[in-house]
């Protein structure tokens, strides 16, 4: 007898989030999807993270019709999303009605897990999202972001899954956005939460492969009891994505463990993403392969990008390593958080303010109201000097509270803005993705019966060559007509050029 | 009390050899050497395998000044070698003086360890090359090929190492040149190798990256006991490469294994060949990411690019998948060999000539040799009816004994023809040189003096672009003159045109 382990396929998801900037187009997913309704998979995740963002502000789609759709083509899958608590999909904290409207909208539209998590693992910030899911008979799944500081230990760990099941979650998912979760962490954490809150207890993990090392992980965290693994597809996977899920198949063999997944299920999906992924090459992330250092700075690969191109907007590129040194203090400062959206972003804009103006002399808001206490409960004491300069630049006090607690009903001020929009459907689906981006969801809801984008390289294009290699994209540039100053018998003339073909 | 694991790198020869065609120029990588030297590596693989021929086949360069090149810049490294056993760096046995002289020469030069391996796992081939070795004083590493059939076993693998160890090897090697090493597979052999023949007999693992689970397996050979493992650096890991030197030091924390090298040091390598890698483009392997088909395949990587380019030679592209097919066939025809230089060639030629002219229709000379044991034994039963085939078109009889106790004493007539050549030194180096490679060495010797080459594209063109990606072939070829045909008020113009720069 052998233990089976499930698996949640990333590839809808997480995978193109980390490996192509979330920006495949639904009509690209849609082929995959009944090979993928039928691999075995324990859930597949689809929703949720940047994907509504990139829906809207990219992909001119509707979020909530890409559900509906991977509901029908799903039939026999549990859909899975990615829930960022109070914050729901959007970057700040909304009043509990709001919450409470989101929730049961998504579970209408077919979501079936959700995957709740707070950037500073404050429990109050997670409890009215459980509340809501259970209230829709959804899975909840409470979810401890995993970090490194001097705060944060296998106890500390394990604590916050005693408080996530006390919420009354579903499961508990350790989630590791940064690949920052070596093997023996893995194994410690796990078989902490097994002893400590009972076998039946059913933990899922989540890794990154950015590091390396996290197929081992979630092999040791098998061996401590894990339940449920993150993969994506091998040609959708690596690098700042995920494990592949045919490795973590073949991982298992023999070892006591299996995962029930179908092969020929496996192989078309694999195939499918492998003739996709190339059309997506603008938006790939530049880490192939591993980075390591990563360790060291505690620093996940999204915040990398963001912060080099907010130090390049300033003409400041070469400051980078500045910066890096600068994160963890700031972090440290701001009582360790776990770096991850939003948290992330705050840290790592604040490094940067402070390399390019000098330590703290201007603190964004944002920031402040992370020293404040208006994200939560940061892990660790904050520095006193900093968090006096952020009630002086903010105007306001500290606060100890649940910030969803200071927030009044909002959900008639919201539904009266979305309503004044252009393009404005009158539905509460709208009312909430107004909600999220009120900017962005403006000019979206104006060009809605545009119809989505497709932001991949049309299929000739991206062909591979004879070779087997992608095309360069010279081969394109060399077939277009292309328009050139051309300097002939000493006059200027602009010309539209044909390359000859030989 | 933790043990601590020692590591081989193997950035020198096999990565670059699994990742860039074998093609890096020993001036590329004397700028690694200091920091090599002082990272604490247990070994540094840096000769054998393809570097030999492709040292004179490409590079224009002696092997065996390299060897005394890396000598002299690793003084407290010792330097690692893979031998081919009686096969040496070629692919043909040699009579057992010239295996005798070829070691005398490498420990010359500087080689301190032999791994020493039979494709077919043939002891008898090993014999030879582990005596010389010892007589040297250096250490022999009996090497066993790892792959999967019905007929391997862990107890065959096993029984393999107490054989390796009864000729007196100083240690033992789990090769798995294909990637195909399953964590549950790698634990068992080396528990099984420990238990029979002794804790303090040393294992080494040897894995290759291509399916994405061999870290795993390392992990769990660490936990069953070995006491080394092979990684290359990250910058120069992953595919069909190997898994990254940096990520095995981080799997270990906390583990109770440790590995004792020096952080700043493998990030200046690292660094090195980050920027290194790209030069070498042009010969880098397709399969980046990973391929877990090879577990059903069984087919390594680099035996795939040899027979696609074989049948493209023939027209005849498009039947890949048939081969596949056919490959599992000619080995299971041959008695099973792990497939490995040079079997993996052997049997992947034959599987092609079956397909483009029928089965056995015509046998290449080699797998005829290989049928009638003038390779050695395979490890199962040969077909008869194929064994026949191969006797009636080779028409020589199939024999029993260890091939090389058939050969004639040759070093005097190798050292008659390669004194004929001109550029020929007058070393037994250079008739060393020869007797691998007849017509590849006659070359070399002729142009010699010329110096050697380095085929990385110069670094100007190498350079990433400011957004960190490497620059596009288009973005060369947009700032170059380009000759059109250009048609201007109906006028047929050959025009050279610079394009604007905006």
């Amino acid at each position: 007898m052998t233990k089976t382990i499930d698996i949640t396929e990333l590839c809808l998801r997480d995978a193109h989030q980390s490996l192509l900037a979330t920006r495949m187009a639904m009509e690209d997913m849609v082929p995959a999807c009944a090979d993928i309704d039928k691999a075995g998979y324990w859930s597949v995740e689809c929703w949720g993270g940047a994907t509504f963002d990139a829906c809207i502000r990219f992909l001119n789609e509707d979020p909530w019709e890409r559900l509906r759709q991977f509901r029908t083509l799903l039939p026999n899958s549990r859909l899975q999303m990615l829930l960022r608590a109070q914050n729901l999909l959007g970057y700040r904290h909304y009043e509990d009605s709001v919450v409470d409207r989101f929730v049961d909208k998504a579970a209408e539209n077919g979501m079936d897990v959700f995957r709740i998590f707070d950037a500073l693992n404050d429990i109050r910030n997670i409890k009215q999202s459980v509340k809501a899911v259970r209230r829709n008979g959804k899975h909840a799944q409470g979810t401890i972001c995993y970090t490194v500081s001097p705060l944060h230990t296998t106890e500390t760990f394990v604590e916050m899954a005693e408080r996530l099941l006390e919420l009354g979650c579903d499961s508990i998912c350790l989630k590791d956005m940064a690949a920052l979760l070596k093997p023996q962490a893995a194994y410690d954490i796990v078989k902490g939460i097994k002893t400590r809150c009972g076998e039946q207890v059913r933990i899922h993990v989540h890794t990154h492969a950015t590091t390396g090392v996290t197929l081992v992980s979630l092999m040791k965290a098998i061996e401590a009891g894990a339940d449920c693994v993150d993969t994506a597809i091998s040609s959708l996977s690596l690098g700042p994505g995920h494990n592949p899920t045919e490795s973590l198949v073949a991982m298992l063999d023999g070892t006591g463990f299996h995962a029930e997944l179908d092969k020929a299920c496996l192989h078309r999906i694999k195939e499918h993403f492998a003739v996709l992924r190339p059309r997506y090459q603008a938006f790939m992330s530049n880490i192939i392969g591993v980075e390591t250092d990563i360790f060291d700075s505690q620093i996940p690969g999204g915040m990398i990008s963001n912060m080099e191109s907010q130090l390049k907007q300033q003409g400041a590129g070469d400051r980078l390593a500045e910066v890096f040194i600068e994160v963890p203090r700031v972090r440290e400062d701001a009582g360790f958080p776990p770096l991850v959206t939003p948290s992330s972003q705050i840290v790592g804009t604040q490094a940067v303010f402070n390399v390019l103006m000098g330590r703290y002399k201007v603190l964004s808001s944002e920031f402040s109201d992370l020293m404040l206490g208006y994200y939560g409960k940061t892990p660790g004491e904050r520095d006193p000097e900093v968090l006096a300069m952020a009630e002086a630049q903010a105007k306001k006090p500290a606060i100890t509270e649940r910030p969803a607690d200071l927030l009044k009903p909002e959900w008639e001020t919201l539904q009266a803005a979305a309503a004044a929009l252009p393009g404005f459907n009158g539905s509460e689906e709208d009312v909430l993705t107004y909600a999220m981006f009120p900017q962005v969801s403006a000019a979206f809801f104006a060009k809605r019966d545009q119809g989505p984008l497709n932001l991949g390289r049309d299929p000739e294009a991206a062909k591979p060559a004879a070779d087997g290699k992608p095309a360069a994209a010279a081969d394109k540039a060399l077939k277009t007509p292309v328009t050139y100053d051309v300097k002939l018998n000493g006059r200027s003339h602009r010309v539209s050029v044909t390359p000859v073909t030989e």
